[in-house]
C-alpha cells in the first residue's frame, strides 16, 4: 500500500500538520532538525506527496502565472529573474507564458492559467487591453502589472515613472552643457512608455529655457536595436547642431552607437548619447553607455511581493513607483 | 448548480469527447465552427473547466518543468523562447525554474516539479550530477537535456558539437591567414563546454601543421563578459605575435572587445576576434562580431519536441546534434 502523510508523521514522530508545513515549503514553524527527520521519513517510506491532489482539496495550487511579450528580451529576462526568486522563496511555482504580443495567444494563455487554477497573475510590459482585463477579472484572483500600467483599470503596478526618468536623462545632458538635444523615441501613441518619455524630455528642456522642437524628436514603432539604427540614420541626415541624443531605450542607444560607428561619428567626442534601462548591454557597449537605470530585478521582486500580499490579504496592494537613477559611463561628454 | 462538461456538450450539441478535446487544446479532431459553438456554450453556461481536477483524474497535468541556471542570461532566454513556443503549441504549460547553479535549489525544484506531477523535464546548460540524475529518474517521467549532455547518464540531449564548432571557428581564422592564434576559454575541467572547445581549437591548429601551445590558452571559470575582460588583459600582457583570438563565448568576446577598446587595441586592424554562440550582442558589438552560431531557439524547440515525443511514446527519443555555422561580420581581418 502506498504510504500516506499519516505514515510519514508517525515515522518521524511529529504531527501531520508539521509534515504538511514542511512538504508545502512553508518556511516557518519547524526546525532544521525536524525538517531533516521528516525528509528522511519521506525517503525511507518512499512517500510521494501529490501537490495536484493537495491543490484540489485546499484550492491552493501554489502556482502563479506570468505573461510577457518576449522572454528573450533582456528587459523581460531581468524582471523574470527577480519575480521567480520571490515566488520560489514563497513556495510557489511560476508558469511562464510568452505572448509574442499576440492578442489571441494572450487570451489563450489566460484561459489556460484559469483552468490550471493559478493563484495569481503577473502581466508585464504590454498594454492591458479591455479584453485582457476582463479575462483577468473573470479569474477572480489577484493580478499585478509590472513595467506597465493602466489608467483605466485598477490593477496595482510596479514601474518607474517614465516621465520623471526621461526628465532626469534630459536634465543630465543639459547639466553637462548640451543645448541642442534630440530624442530617439518609441511610439508616441504608446501611453505607457512612448508619450510619457517624450513629455519628460520636453519638460526638462522647457524648464531650462530651451525649446522642445518637434523636429528633434524621431519616433519609431518600438524600442529595438533596429529602431535605434534606423532612427539614428534619419536623425543624422536632418538634424544639425545637435550635440546630444536621448535614446528611449538602451537597445535603441546601442543601435545608435553601431550606426554612428559605421558613419565614423565618434561618440562622445562628436556626439553624446544617453540611454534608458541599464540593461547588461549598456555596460558592454563601446563606449560604455551612460543611461538611466530601471532597477529591473527589484521591480520583478516587488511585483511578486505585491502579488503575494494580494493573495494573502485578499485585497490588492498599492502600486509602487520604483526609483530610477543615472549610471554614468562614457558616452556623454561635458561641454565647456 | 455548477454546470458540468455534460451540460456544455448538450448545449453545443456535440459529444463530451469533442468538448474535452477542445478544452484540452488538442489541435485536431474538430472544426473551427465546432470550436466556436463549444466556446459559446462554455461562456453562456459559465462553465469553468478545472485542469487541476482533470489532471488528477487522467494523470495528465499538461505541464512540463524546465530548469536553467540563469534565466537572465541571453543564451538561456533564447532556448526558453524556443521551447516555450513548442510547449504552448502542444497545449502544455511551462513551469520555469531558475536554479542559480545551486545544487540545493536544483533538488528543491525537482522535488516541487515531482509533487506538481509535471509530465516531463527539460534540464539545461548545467552539468547533470549523479544526484540530479537520481532525482529525475525517481520522477519516472521523460527528461531531455539541452545545451548540455551527460556521458554517464543516458538522457537524450540537444546541443551542437562543441569540439566541432570550436574547430570550425579556429579553422576559419587559419583560413583568413592567421598563424598565431590564442584562445580565451571556459574552465578546462568543464567536460561539456570547457575541454571540448579547447580540444577543437587544438585539433584545428594541428591539422594545419600549427602548434597548439598551452601558453596561448587563457582559461577562466566561466564564460561571462567579466571573464572575457580579465582574460583579455592577461592575454595582452603575455602573448606576443598573436594576430587572432578565439573566444569560447560571445560574452567573453564582447568583454575582450571592451578591454581592447580601453587599451586602444584596434579590432580587427591590430587583432582579430571570433566569438561563439551568436547571441544578439554579437550583432550589436562594435565592430560587429564574427562568431560561430548555435541555433538557440531551434535547440529549444527541438528539446521540447524530443520531450513530447518521449511523453507520447514512452521511450526516450534520440539525441540531436544541431548544426553550427560561421556568421561573418567585421571582427576578423584577412591577412595577406
Amino acid at each position: 500500500m502506498k504510504p500516506t502523510i499519516k505514515d510519514v508523521a508517525k515515522h518521524a514522530n511529529v504531527s501531520i500538520a508539521t509534515v504538511s508545513r514542511i512538504l508545502n515549503h512553508t518556511s516557518v514553524g519547524y526546525s532544521t532538525k525536524t525538517e531533516n527527520l521528516v525528509r528522511q521519513a519521506v525517503e525511507e517510506l518512499g512517500y510521494r506527496p501529490n501537490a495536484v491532489a493537495r491543490g484540489l482539496i485546499n484550492n491552493k495550487t501554489q502556482t502563479i502565472g506570468v505573461l510577457f511579450p518576449d522572454v528573450s528580451g533582456m528587459l523581460t529576462s531581468e524582471l523574470l529573474y527577480g519575480l521567480e526568486e520571490v515566488a520560489h522563496r514563497c513556495g510557489h511555482s511560476v508558469i511562464f507564458c510568452n505572448t509574442s504580443s499576440s492578442g489571441e495567444k494572450t487570451l489563450d494563455y489566460l484561459q489556460l492559467l484559469s483552468e490550471k487554477r493559478v493563484e495569481g497573475v503577473i502581466f508585464g510590459s504590454s498594454l492591458l487591453t479591455e479584453t485582457y482585463y476582463n479575462a483577468i477579472t473573470a479569474m477572480n484572483i489577484p493580478a499585478v502589472l509590472v513595467s506597465t500600467k493602466s489608467k483605466k483599470h485598477p490593477l496595482p503596478y510596479v514601474k518607474v515613472d517614465d516621465k520623471d526618468a526621461a526628465y532626469t536623462a534630459t536634465a543630465y545632458l543639459i547639466k553637462k552643457g548640451h543645448r541642442r538635444i534630440a530624442m530617439l523615441s518609441g511610439n508616441p501613441d504608446d501611453s505607457v512608455a512612448g508619450k510619457p518619455r517624450i513629455d519628460g524630455y520636453r519638460e526638462a528642456l522647457l524648464d531650462s529655457g530651451l525649446k522642445g522642437e518637434d523636429s528633434l524628436v524621431f519616433a519609431a514603432d518600438g524600442f529595438s536595436y533596429e529602431d535605434g539604427r534606423s532612427l539614428f540614420t534619419q536623425f543624422y541626415e536632418t538634424a544639425t547642431d545637435v550635440t546630444a541624443v536621448f535614446a528611449a531605450s538602451d537597445e535603441m542607444a546601442v543601435g545608435a552607437l553601431s550606426t554612428a560607428y559605421q558613419m565614423n561619428v565618434r561618440i562622445p567626442d562628436q556626439l553624446s548619447i544617453i540611454g534608458y534601462d541599464n540593461l547588461k548591454i549598456s555596460e558592454m557597449a563601446i563606449p560604455p553607455l551612460t543611461t538611466v537605470e530601471q532597477p529591473l530585478r527589484d521591480m520583478g521582486k516587488k511585483a511578486a511581493e505585491l502579488l503575494f500580499e494580494g493573495m494573502e490579504t485578499g485585497t490588492p496592494g498599492k502600486s509602487i513607483i520604483m526609483p530610477h537613477r543615472i549610471i554614468e559611463r562614457q558616452s556623454v561628454k561635458q561641454l565647456v
